[in-house]
């Protein structure tokens, strides 16, 4: 009765994780952002400001592809600020970075094999796993994922899009190296696939190597970004940015949803053209690596040992060695929640948690950690 | 190397219009509402109201399916407002009813037959088009859709859709008669196909039939409702509603995209609670009800005959009798921008011109007609 999508969509782990955590004290499940550094008030001024100022202009429908104003103030404020370089590009507005991830979909896939990092985000991916024939998952090391493994692919298939998330990765924690950027950049000129570079953590994760889309001399690589972080993702404004024959064609695509709020999109380019945004965004990063810390020290002070250390984002990977999901249901009735990450993972991952650090605070996360301890033990 | 989607994907003719709109200075092209009567000062206030009690919360990612306050707030005071009766149905919130139109056709379609009205709204019909294997075309008469050309249809085909704008039609201004919605209730109940009732203008039409919805016994209606155009198109709040197995899927869906501000669900939840949008919607259809008659006095005057008076809504379809677009072409030098519609049309339609009466003021309305008499003279 429905299409291919209509027929496989399902409800999203991180969705299902996400409620159970409104029902539990400590929510180590979540993907917004540390409500303690949201800069609720400037978005309210910013909001008066537009309606004051621009009046119903800002009320009336958005363009296929953003507001003019808003494309101005991302190419000329905040691609900087992410060391984000373009040649002839085009800067396309979408509704946040998911529904950036759900064009680009649209537009390149049917029934075409796709690589993906292996863990990845499961929401984001959904997107091509939906339209694709066959997802090619590759591993991630601690500097990134595979590449040597994804160039021997490229050798026996021909894969179309690869979907990478090169800095503060959700889940896996770890950024890419300098290296491996270089050359994924490089294959896909050589190997003929483009690459969705998916950098919503970027805005707030200090110091990291340059973009992929740096290394692209060939036109191969979408940028796509977001303010969910940095800002609020209730805003719901992200950008793409690509080649302009490509981005011309996504921008179109909007066409079918128009879904990017028009006073929203003036919200963000008001706080862009102020500086809130730069402002906010040193002092971001140290927030949450601070709290990094305390994720990391408590987990090993809990006799942890399996998983990364993190230099920035929101979330962590931990190998709790036994079945995550009977942990989780442990856990929960200790008044904990947290991802159990067995769906990142096109293979393996049973074992496997997703804590975020951004709603609890930090006693919070120490015991956090306590009740994990627990709940592992028990089983 | 793209899919089929992205393949197809055309600049819309209505966003032509608008760019070109913008240029000149009489525009009876604009689909946004009237600048007049927009809210903008409550909507404003709404913006304080909901950051100031909300905080944080209204600024975190929006549920997949919208948010339950705004459910309830559309279940309790929006759906008796349009008199739209539900049974065990589910509400699904999207960012304006093009979302909507997105996600139902993304749930149903995938090379199936769907069948329109002659001529049709053809940003929302493009996202079945893209998807379908045929569009069948079905006249629209003055009373709405040919039922009888539906029935005969379905007797040699199996149809999979059936999309209908019942009230204040976008372009052909007329409302179908009840009659006609029951009779599509049950010929879709008999026939075994779905509905999309596309309902935007009936917040600010005034008095017009219940929905076709209230005829259906069946699950097969899906009504699709908006705020677009009683509050503001900017805010991109709609909704979806119908069957709760169906809808459970559609809602699914938005995990793809989670385009739905969720500031901006607060807004308008806000000020339905607050009874602003019932005020409005009488206002309203009078306002546009005037500035429709002089419109249509307008036309007589300047001896056009070949159009129907709508009763409601933002437009007017008017047969020029010559080449439309040759028409636009002269009217823009003229300083007046209007729709031409043949992309409104799947068959026929050359001669035929969408006037809107949101934009322009009364007295330009009447010098834009003028206009639009003096350029098809010179042809």
């Amino acid at each position: 009765m429905a299409s291919r999508i209509g027929r496989e969509i399902r409800l999203s782990p991180v969705e299902l994780g996400s409620q159970i955590a409104k029902k539990v004290e400590i929510n180590l499940a979540s993907g917004n952002p540390d409500p303690a550094v949201m800069p609720v008030k400037e978005i309210e001024e910013a909001y008066n400001e537009v309606i004051e100022n621009i009046g119903f202009k800002s009320l009336i429908y958005p363009g296929a592809g953003g507001q003019e104003e808003l494309i101005e103030s991302i190419n000329k404020h905040f691609l900087p600020l992410l060391n984000v370089t373009t040649k002839d590009d085009m800067t396309v507005v979408t509704s946040g970075a998911q529904h950036a991830m759900e064009l680009i979909s649209k537009y390149f896939l049917e029934n075409d094999v796709v690589g993906v990092e292996n863990p990845t985000f499961v929401e984001t991916f959904n997107t091509m796993k939906l339209r694709a024939s066959v997802s090619l998952p590759f591993d991630v090391k601690g500097d990134g994922i595979d590449v040597d493994m994804v160039r021997s692919l490229t050798k026996v298939t021909k894969i179309k899009l690869l979907y990478v998330i090169p800095n503060c990765h959700n889940p896996a924690g770890v950024t890419m190296s300098v290296e491996k950027r270089k050359e994924i950049a490089e294959l896909a000129h050589e190997s003929d696939f483009f690459v969705i570079e998916d950098d919503p953590y970027r805005p707030i994760a200090g110091k990291v190597p340059p973009p992929i889309k740096n290394f692209d001399n060939w036109g191969k690589v979408i940028y796509v970004g977001s303010f969910s972080k940095i800002l609020a993702p209730g805003l719901r404004v992200g950008f793409a940015v690509g080649d302009r024959k490509i981005m011309e064609k996504i921008s179109l695509l909007e066409q079918l949803d128009f879904s990017t709020s028009t006073v929203n999109q003036y919200v963000v380019s008001l706080l862009l053209k102020k500086g809130l945004i730069k402002d906010l965004s040193s002092r971001m990063s140290e927030h949450y690596s601070n709290k990094m810390k305390v994720l990391t020290d408590s987990l090993t002070e809990n006799g942890f040992d399996l998983f990364n250390k993190p230099s920035c984002g929101f979330f962590l990977l931990l190998d709790l060695k036994k079945d995550s999901w009977s942990v989780f249901r442990e856990a929960v009735k200790g008044g904990l929640s947290f991802v159990p990450a067995k769906p990142f993972f096109l293979r393996g991952g049973n074992t496997m948690a997703r804590l975020s650090i951004t709603n609890a605070k930090e006693e919070e996360i120490r015991r956090g950690v306590e009740i994990l301890r627990k709940s592992v033990n028990q089983l």
